[in-house]
């Protein structure tokens, strides 16, 4: 999923992001309930209408957003107050808010309320996490009041395989639509997150979505897939496409360097993405060298369709029973 | 002509440009001298294949830019010495060097080096302007090697209707494929501008494109076509498109303003652009407010529509014999 934060993947339109294959976009509720407000969503037709997108959206619940994000986080049983990180006003989200915000926004898939652990939190820290995680997920359900929306729950619990399994167990007696990982990709080894996604996703059930958050480089997204998941969000490809930093299979181009000014060639030979269709690398590299924004639009572009590439190459394998062999062999981690 | 100004309608995709209806784009001679270079843009193909634009381009001879973008301009009766804006460089510019460059830039029609008199200049001042300008002409003529290009000569002469004509008069005996009008849309009235153009398409061929540089508002445009022009080309679509400003056939509508927050409207409901069919002003508001660069693309986009949408009018009212009827009816000073 393309991560559209505030109700657009930055500087692409949704004609754009259809082109690159994207079927469903992400949109954060922090974000859009600091600015412009649920009010003004709701008073705009919704969700899909302000981004104008018609295919599946995702919200998140806020919670991440607001221990990584906000100023000033109190967090106590019943919920969170924080600080808008744009004018420092005050809010405060719980189970019930968090879900009715998101019934409010109207995307097709929303997410409980979870507290994601400081990134270095001793055991205790970490079982109090996940037990508000799993208290709220329950409150969550019970508010839930959107039948057009699916639910899904997060599990939390560092990188504790007994936490991580526990608060599993304890969501899926819950009953939800689809289960998420979350509290992920924070500073932990690549070995570590890809240990704790497979003693979760051991405990999931399997004819239900799964969804790692916030992951991640191609070689992250490869091995969760090889530990079980279906479903990512990141925002890599934009962010480092407007970075000017492009994903190839020979691992990352960096369009700023000098190498690149008279370099007739595209990002990749056989990429189909419009950028690589139209574009050379020593045009960008020119478009990034005077701060031209089409630089990063093309590359983030160019990024979005590397990664629904790479999605529909796994899905492919997986049908022809190839992906193990396959995966095996993939050390890009660009 | 929508403006390319360094090889990129700023935000706009070619293939987002092309739904707009422009046929024809302008890209500046001076930008691209100063970056990425003509070396460069010549490695890589040319300036078509820079700019992704397989229709005609256009450029003017950065004779414009540099007396009111550079510093420290020495003009002489050979050429002009200016500093680059970017890094201060020195750089010479004569009638030969500005059709070379342009030669190698490889666009479909380039411009005769010209000198702009300084707003408020004195009638020998302008004078002196006029008589190198035509030199010049005819210098650029002589070095002019790309047979692929038209070559325009620029009518100069400030609001003096004596010297527009001798300077025209002059230009139109060395027989170019095109006459432009410079020197205009530079702080006189707009009675002033609409004047000194009708009174130089009178000795204008009329066989031959008259193209008035650098104009302007739809009610410069409506007039000059009056006054006898073909072709403009104008920053104001995209620059006030970047600064939330939409055009629109009942006058301005600024998008910042907090009318639009709730405003679920297009900017323009019988507008076919891609921003008008899929968001509204109330979102086009927020994205404005929180930053996201969507915003400033999808209004650039609208406006250069609304641009190719009055230039389509004008031609089939041209074509029908009503445009003198419905052109003095028209009061819409956006």
């Amino acid at each position: 999923m393309p991560v559209g934060t505030a109700g657009a993947v930055k500087g692409i339109s949704p004609e754009q992001l259809k082109e690159t294959g994207a079927d469903i976009i992400l949109a954060n509720t922090y974000h859009l309930l600091i600015r412009p407000g649920v009010d003004v969503v709701e008073t705009l037709g919704g969700l899909h209408k302000l981004m104008a997108w018609d295919g599946p959206i995702l919200t998140d619940s806020g919670g991440y957003q607001v221990f990584s994000l906000s100023g000033l986080t109190k967090v106590n049983d019943d919920g969170v107050e924080f600080s808008s990180h744009v004018d420092g006003a005050k809010i405060y989200l719980n189970a019930e808010t968090a879900t009715e915000i998101q019934n409010r926004l109207g995307a097709d898939i929303i997410m409980c309320l979870d507290e994601c652990a400081p990134s270095g939190a001793g055991t205790e820290q970490l079982r109090k996490t996940v037990e508000r995680t799993i208290r709220w997920a329950e409150r969550c359900k019970e508010a839930h009041s959107n039948s057009k929306q699916m639910l899904f729950a997060i599990v939390q619990g560092g990188i504790n395989p007994e936490l991580r399994t526990h608060c599993a167990c304890e969501l899926i007696k819950l009953d939800f639509d689809g289960y998420a990982i979350g509290g992920l990709s924070v500073g932990e080894e690549h070995e570590d997150m890809i240990q704790t996604v497979a003693d979760t996703t051991q405990v999931l059930p399997k004819e239900k979505p799964r969804y790692l958050m916030g992951v991640g480089r191609p070689i992250d997204i490869i091995a969760a897939v090889k530990a079980g998941i279906d479903m990512f969000d990141c925002v890599l490809p934009t962010r480092n496409g407007r970075n000017a930093y492009a994903f190839t299979e020979n691992g990352p181009i960096r369009l700023r360097n000098n190498a690149h000014i008279t370099d007739t060639g595209p990002i990749e030979a056989d990429c189909d993405c419009s950028c690589c269709r139209n574009f050379s690398r020593g045009t960008l590299r020119h478009f990034f060298n005077i701060g031209e924004m089409l630089g990063p639009i093309l590359v983030s572009l160019h990024n979005l369709r590397f990664y629904q590439r790479l999605m529909a190459k796994i899905r492919e394998l997986i049908e022809k029973n190839e992906f193990a062999e396959w995966s095996a062999e993939q050390k890009n981690g660009c």
